[in-house]
């Protein structure tokens, strides 16, 4: 499935990460239209290849207004926009109208404050698709690379979910690395990549996994991590042995390319439920 | 308490950490005989101020002669061996009669290695001694520094001790540093220098703190964590407001160049239950 047909272009309201592009690539590989209103500061330069605006987040009228004008009747939210710091005074009226509902959201925590946008949305005639409905993400099990976990990957892979799931209650923790029962690393705000590169410039020995998941309470409607060749020259400089992501919960992008070079470095990617 | 009395020379088997160092001192200070066996490629320079041999870890026989030739009835471990990689070849005759003992321990990890390893002395006629009853940490709350947290710190206390105490279980986490409620890092393998310098690398912004705790398990007689002068210079260099240690779980070392430190930068410094 790839949204509503060819009379109704699809409006994407793209924020950071892998998501917002791949719904854009998989409306312009079917052949059917699409308008990105990308925000500013949060989404990357891939949008130039696609019809695009770019809106400040706090501009709610240019972004229903850019909707509208391309005719959008339905609307995907893609990509985080992991807490913004918002001035008040750029707020435009529009956001002015929302703030009363939006205050409260903002202080529950991500999921509250989607749900209220979402409904905000709606109340003005948009119809809310999941970026999920878009690119559909059916993956099972699967070690499409050539090297294979071994048991004392598996272990450590065990390690790592344990931790990730101590994390799970506390917003943090997509990404944690260990290496024969050592914690190398776990995520934080500044993300997968930067912790690789401490862990390269760091460590003396080579070994060990990094293990990728959704975040608990994360919306794969809307955010997702994801991994590319990117992670994979990285988990190489950092001496992992292999990668590990959540089936359904974590993005490849550049499948391809992704598993090609974890070929020729000789790591393994594990599609792992 | 500084331990037996002037007639027994107390050995102190010296690992990594602040905490060998602080023993030696509060021995020489009270003008009390003390031999340290250095292991080697974990004690710290520091052993060169005080009467000491070093030997491997793995020369089992070599400690006992040592600890007997000076005299030591009594002996305290201290600081960390963090699992060392130990060729078996180079184990001695006496490392090879505790080694089936040892080898079901080291599979349990820390706590029941050192268990182990305290019953090995034992039966060699060894009185042990827990570190923490020769410096002894009887500390109270108290924000020893000019500056003072806030209510915004306070809040992001509470979140890195919850993230600590979710990792506890995990056998990691002993320092965590959050702002604004955003998990900046989590301390593993590598320790909080190394922690503090890539936040310092990575964050464009200031504020936050920096909670260090005793890893649950970690046994206080043997190891704790430590801050020190190095410790508010790295927070500085990371944009932190303060740190918050555990009082009687991590050590101040040169308590008064810390404080002097902090306060020329600005720093607090909160110890707190």
């Amino acid at each position: 499935m790839t949204g509503p047909g060819p009379a109704t272009p699809l409006g994407i309201i793209a924020g950071r990460g892998a998501l917002p592009r791949l719904v854009a690539e998989a409306r312009a590989q079917a052949g059917l239209p699409y308008m990105i209103v990308g925000l500013d500061g949060f989404v990357g330069d891939w949008v130039h290849d696609h019809p695009h605006e770019i809106q400040a987040i706090t501009a709610v009228r240019r972004i229903l207004n850019a909707l509208a004008t391309a005719g959008c009747t339905h609307v995907t939210m893609a990509g985080g926009v992991e807490r913004p710091v918002v001035n008040p005074l750029k707020l435009d009226g529009k956001a002015l109208t929302w703030l009363p509902k939006l205050l409260p959201a903002l202080r529950k925590g991500d999921d509250a404050l989607l749900r209220t946008v979402r409904g905000l949305l709606e109340a003005e005639g948009l119809i809310l698709i999941g970026a999920d409905q878009i690119v559909p993400l059916t993956w099972a099990e699967d070690v499409p690379t050539r090297a294979k976990p071994s048991a004392d990957n598996a272990s450590d892979v065990a390690k790592a979910e344990a931790i990730l799931a101590a994390l799970a209650a506390h917003d943090v923790g997509q990404g944690a690395v260990v290496h024969r029962g050592l914690t190398l690393g776990i995520e934080t705000l500044f993300g997968t990549d930067h912790m690789l590169e401490m862990i390269g410039q760091v460590r003396s020995d080579h070994g060990g996994v990094l293990v990728k998941r959704l975040k608990q309470g994360q919306d794969r409607a809307i955010d997702m991590p994801a991994i590319g060749p990117q992670t994979v020259e990285n988990a190489v400089r950092a001496g992992l042995d292999g990668i590990v992501i959540e089936a359904n919960g974590v993005l490849i992008l550049d499948r391809d390319a992704t598993v090609a070079a974890a070929d020729e470095a000789g790591l393994f990617i594990w599609i792992k439920p």
